[in-house]
């Protein structure tokens, strides 16, 4: 079974929302083991959306459309749906009666364009929306499987999770399985060199290096074949095993935390240029208060100076420099009592002090018995800086604590 | 002109990745005055990309693909581009001497593969690219523009706007003109009862209320009738005074920072269910480092303990508590001599500790005359709440500031 998915809102292209519900479908999809092929946006335009739709009609046999059921006269999917298909529309009146009592629950008489809403294709399954008024729907024609989804993702989600999916669970081509390599320390190119002849060889199960913030991902899937995937996995362990820090749905942030807390170790940070961001990025975790200690951001050359108990005048480089960047590790550990400490310091930009260039990061993590500082030069935005500088944090974070609890 | 968007990749039609590349150049071609009519979502595969390209070909006189211009077999935008329109793709030296020289800098050969980066359509126009290795690409072809951009969009976004629009300019057909008002403290259904009779009346301009994280903004827009755009926004404005906070790009940290500075105004924060995200948002503007003095972030009752010179026993409901909170923002002020100091503590879920719901929030902001201590309850997952609780802390910081310099 193929499928495509049509998104239809002018708001989405004028680029007012992001498009969610494509994502959301496709991954679902993906899971189901169903082939997505294409991805179509159109606006409220019922000429246009007409066209779309005939195009899908020849070339795929699950067709899924978002959005246009809402009751204003910008709501055209069903009536297109139905007029493309020659199908009429009549008012079902059991869906009249819900849509109405939804309204007068929350003690507002139904408004008139609402009625519109309870228009079902002659045939049609509805498909029950909890979440809001508009119903969803299911068309079979000619052996293609049609589905009307509302645009709100709140609607959407529950509907396709609890309606859809068992709806087209018998139409699975074979549940996709796959495995997520996480890498991190290698650039894609250098990785796919290192494994360019799987590249060039891939069947099943297929292979794809995936560039992610948290490092390359490399992502094995196959339809059917379990001990293939499993073999190509180990081959691909072995090749870069060095580089590999987790699986699947593996989180940087949760495994740190998870090994701390584990083996009972407390934490302590120190962020300059970051500005609370790494802070932010463990304590996204729960069960992070097991850990964290607590975290200062000294943002200042004075408030630099006065957690080191010095003068403003001893803070080198405008507070962005190796040793100060390690003094301050080894202070927040002494003065925290915890077993590992971080500082940051850096220039994320758009400028820099003098001297000072504009990525030049330094990162120090320190337990009782080791020190490790490095210095980094990023390229990007502020934004791309900032992102890097956690991730990388948290990386040479993790590199501690496997050697503290390997 | 008529615009088209082709997003290439697998990764996409998975569900891999958010399409934020769709939804950035779609806003920024409503901004250039450019009608956006469809945008496509297509795989890794050179027979549904040519199919795709075709149609586009067809209805379309702007099309611009992103993604599929790395160095891997399986990036196949320039070539079947090239394939499609009979032009031959041709190693440019230049090209290639300044990939070689990115990888250089970075103390790496050149991978192989890489030179495939180099290769460009002839006749084509170069768009220079520095966050990255592959070029963008512009092609004329029967009063066609066709341009080529990179998947990432750290890389895409820059190009976009320091290449992309410079050559789009000539053909837009009047800039949309839009003002957007943005708000906070009401409810969309509440906004929309306020102004029912704008937006059942509407024409030109037109009017979208939209629901966004910081609030309930609403798009006013016109091609052409500057006059009655003003007019409308003037009446938006009295309709919705008290709950306006900013206007078009305006951001919400920045607003609070700049006015900060320019009343020379310095900052203190005591963090602790949010876990640094408040001064992460507030350092994300450049410039901070003039504002915030310091920032801790105390997860821990120990801390909390520490902090204000007390016993842990003293510490109240497990350090989520109304006047706790007003303490912490006080002793902040106290001990970093700031203007201004607020507090945050709370519960984030899944759980939270007995005698204290999820959700339960204070927020405290302090200067040397006033105290404002609130408490909240928000509902969702850890994820939103930490989100709301940001908005809500940067609001309350701002109302405290518009006392303090009107």
């Amino acid at each position: 079974m193929i499928g495509e998915i049509i998104n239809v809102g002018t708001e989405l292209l004028l680029g007012d929302i992001m498009n969610t519900n494509g994502k959301f479908i496709s991954e679902r999809l993906a899971k189901l083991g169903i082939d997505l092929y294409f991805q179509t946006v159109v606006g409220d335009n019922s000429e246009r959306l007409a066209t779309v739709f005939k195009t899908a009609l020849k070339r795929s046999d699950l067709i899924i459309f978002t959005g246009g059921l809402g009751p204003t006269k910008d709501d055209l999917t069903k009536e297109v749906v139905a007029k493309t298909l020659k199908i009429p529309l009549i008012l079902n009146y059991q869906c009249y009666q819900e849509i109405k009592g939804k309204f007068e629950k929350r003690g507002i008489v139904m408004p008139r364009n609402n009625i519109k809403q309870g228009l079902i294709p002659k045939g049609a399954m509805i498909l029950p929306n909890p979440n809001g008024t508009a119903p969803g729907i299911y068309i079979q024609y000619n052996k293609k499987h049609i589905f009307l989804l509302p645009g709100p993702p709140r609607e959407l989600q529950p509907m396709f999770l609890n309606s859809v999916e068992n709806l087209l669970i018998n139409y699975s081509d074979g549940q996709i399985i796959s495995k997520i390599i996480k890498t991190y320390g290698i650039g894609e190119s250098q990785l796919v060199r290192l494994i360019d002849d799987l590249l060039e060889e891939q069947s099943d199960p297929t292979i794809a290096p995936l560039a992610k913030v948290d490092g390359v991902h490399i992502r094995v899937t196959t339809k059917r074949n379990l001990s293939s995937l499993e073999k190509m996995v180990e081959i691909i362990q072995q090749r870069l095993k060095d580089y590999i820090w987790g699986y699947d749905d593996d989180q940087l942030g949760e495994l740190i935390v998870e090994r701390m807390i584990n083996n009972n170790l407390s934490l302590s940070l120190i962020e300059s240029c970051t500005g609370g961001a790494i802070t932010s990025a463990i304590t996204d975790i729960p069960g992070s208060s097991k850990v964290l200690e607590q975290s200062q951001i000294l943002y200042t050359l004075k408030s630099k100076s006065e957690f080191l108990n010095c003068n403003i005048e001893d803070i080198p480089n405008s507070g962005i420099d190796f040793y100060l960047t390690e003094k301050l590790a080894k202070m927040s550990l002494e003065k925290t009592g915890t077993d590992l400490a971080l500082a940051i310091t850096g220039a994320l930009g758009p400028t820099a002090p003098s001297g000072v260039e504009v990525g030049e990061i330094y990162i120090s993590t320190v337990n009782n018995y080791k020190t490790i500082t490095k210095k980094f030069n990023y390229y990007g935005t502020r934004e791309n800086i900032k992102e890097k500088c956690v991730i990388t944090a948290l990386h040479q974070l993790r590199f501690l604590l496997r050697e503290m609890c390997p």
